[in-house]
């Protein structure tokens, strides 16, 4: 399968609702990709089972705060120019790249620095959504090294990482993030085709133009798209999805802090007799709670989506009066092992409760 | 000429001197340089001049808070091995090593780093003092770009970086070191022996180690070492030394603002009638001031001394209630140029004074 024009505005609408509020506005991305791939043609994208094991495969993406990306827009050649200069780093071609997260912005970077260097992209991602911190990648979780990585900013600016740890390749590129002015494109977590087959989160890609798809073909209220939601993820490696509130927003605040976006946005039920939800924000939607009660956690995906057209909303772009939907999805088995709830479970993010898999609540 | 295990205290003594407050403390780099120089042999200095035009010197110290150099000790190899990965990173062998600053623990951290790799150190810095940024040194004042540049951190992580300007530089690398404990050492502003030749501040290392001798052979009251220093400092590239101010320090506050130790020290006259001396400090002490009046600032040498022994007093050990003086010591003509004082001059600092030369106040 190749990825064409037609295919991006489906991803990016797919790749909105994975983001679970993060993952940075795929808008500009877009257009990039669009552009890449209009000069470059289509790129190929090939499942993880179909790369030999001795392959060279490189993540690459944003990192920084998603409000950031509203603001400090990428050129169309920083992808590729990230594979450039990673190349040149470790003094090895590249023989295809893969996706940190399917969730907005990251999910297109992948096909416009492919697109670029006349490489395929793999089908798959290493999040399945979209997750605000390295170690929570599943690359990182199988225990691929995140180092030699290379990071590049709005302005050409190359800085090259050895790390010895995830944990400090996350503090070290979150601070340059901040220091080059809030968002960088990173190519890291290089690994042999045998690696990657074994910490993927595979079929990520395709399916984001299925649900972006799905979204489009059956635009309208949250309450008519569950079903062909439903249909769609209990065909998947998602499974679980439910509506679990509609109603307006009457709060929501976040600030930028250590380079995160990090706040709580507020709904109110249409109907008065029910508590509203509270839904708390670092980058995505982690938590959603009615009074003391968890609705759903991650690592299971939360996404507000407007009540009207169903169409997924980034954190960024929630406002005050817009009347929403959440939708609850579960989350792929991989993060469901202990391995990889000691770095995504609610606590690792400040929340004092244990996950409970959302077919469970 | 050799430096042998016995220059190294009077290097130390004389290097805080000159540290004008801030620099980092030598007392650890020492014992570092102590242990290299007994396993290693003693390190060749050379003139600047005997440096041949196409030699490649790369200048080499560490970058952060002066406090947290009490705190966070640098292992034995650390500078040697930012040697290293610098030589590995840009595929190409060192043939001499500079000092960023003659201040403090960077004096030394050159002479650590040739004992391991068995090369020379140039008799210069590229400060004549120290100074809290890296566009303030006389490499990046001449031109000479402060990238390929090589970070190691105390866990042995390593950040290459190569920006388009000295100021992206030094907010990258100072960003880095606050992300890693809040001190790193970097070999960087890599240049030829040409570019070396018209850009260092030239003796200066050789000229730290006869004034600690001076300090060291004089030790006594403050009032007693002006003429020995008067007598060094009017034979050097220096100049003008004033005995300032003596007194009592009262108050003395500093917090670590975006990696930089940022406050003031107050100073009250043994003798009642005078106006107590403001010192402002930003890592090391810049301005002084009795009242509106100026009486030193930078680029001219402030420098705060026991008033008993003359022993100077780096800012982290500055202390309520110690008996000082306070030295002026004008600065190399080079910090005087139109050109320099673009980057070093009160202003630079958020001083709303211009620079007037010692001499002339």
């Amino acid at each position: 399968m190749k990825i064409e024009l037609k295919h991006l505005e489906d991803l990016a609408l797919g790749s909105v609702f994975l983001a679970t509020g993060g993952g940075g506005d795929p808008y500009v991305p877009r257009l990039i990709t669009e552009q890449a791939v209009k000069q470059f043609g289509p790129v190929e994208i090939i499942q993880p089972d179909d790369v030999s094991d001795d392959a060279y495969v490189v993540a690459i993406g944003a990192v920084g705060a998603p409000t950031v990306s509203l603001e400090l827009l990428p050129s169309i050649d920083e992808a590729a120019n990230t594979l450039r200069a990673f190349e040149q780093q470790v003094g090895r071609q590249i023989d295809a790249v893969a996706s940190f997260e399917i969730g907005g912005g990251n999910s297109l970077i992948p096909i416009a620095a492919a697109a670029g260097r006349g490489i395929p992209v793999i089908d798959g991602d290493g999040m399945g959504r979209a997750l605000p911190e390295a170690q929570m990648m599943s690359y990182a979780i199988a225990g691929v090294k995140p180092t030699p990585a290379v990071a590049l900013d709005y302005d050409g600016n190359i800085t090259a990482f050895s790390t010895k740890t995830t944990e400090v390749y996350e503090r070290h590129i979150r601070s340059l993030a901040i220091a080059a002015g809030g968002m960088i494109t990173t190519a890291e977590h290089p690994m042999s085709g045998l690696e990657l087959k074994r910490s993927i989160i595979p079929g990520t890609l395709s399916f984001s133009i299925k649900l972006g798809q799905t979204l489009r073909e059956n635009r309208g209220s949250a309450r008519d798209m569950l079903e062909p939601l439903q249909t769609l993820f209990s065909d998947s490696i998602y499974g679980e999805c439910r509506l679990i509130f509609a109603g307006k927003i009457t709060d929501k605040a976040t600030r930028i802090v250590g380079g995160y976006d990090i706040g709580e946005a507020v709904i109110e039920a249409f109907s008065s007799d029910e508590k509203p939800l509270k839904v708390s924000i670092k980058n995505e939607y982690l938590l959603a709670r009615q009074g003391d009660k968890v609705v759903a956690s991650v690592p299971d995906l939360i996404v507000i989506v407007d009540y009207e057209t169903s169409a997924p909303i980034n954190a960024e772009r929630l406002r005050y009066g817009q009347r929403v939907a959440v939708f609850a999805v579960g989350c792929p088995d991989f993060y469901r092992s202990e391995n990889a709830l000691k770095v995504v479970a609610p606590r690792c993010f400040g929340f004092d409760i244990d996950y409970v898999p959302l077919e469970q609540i």
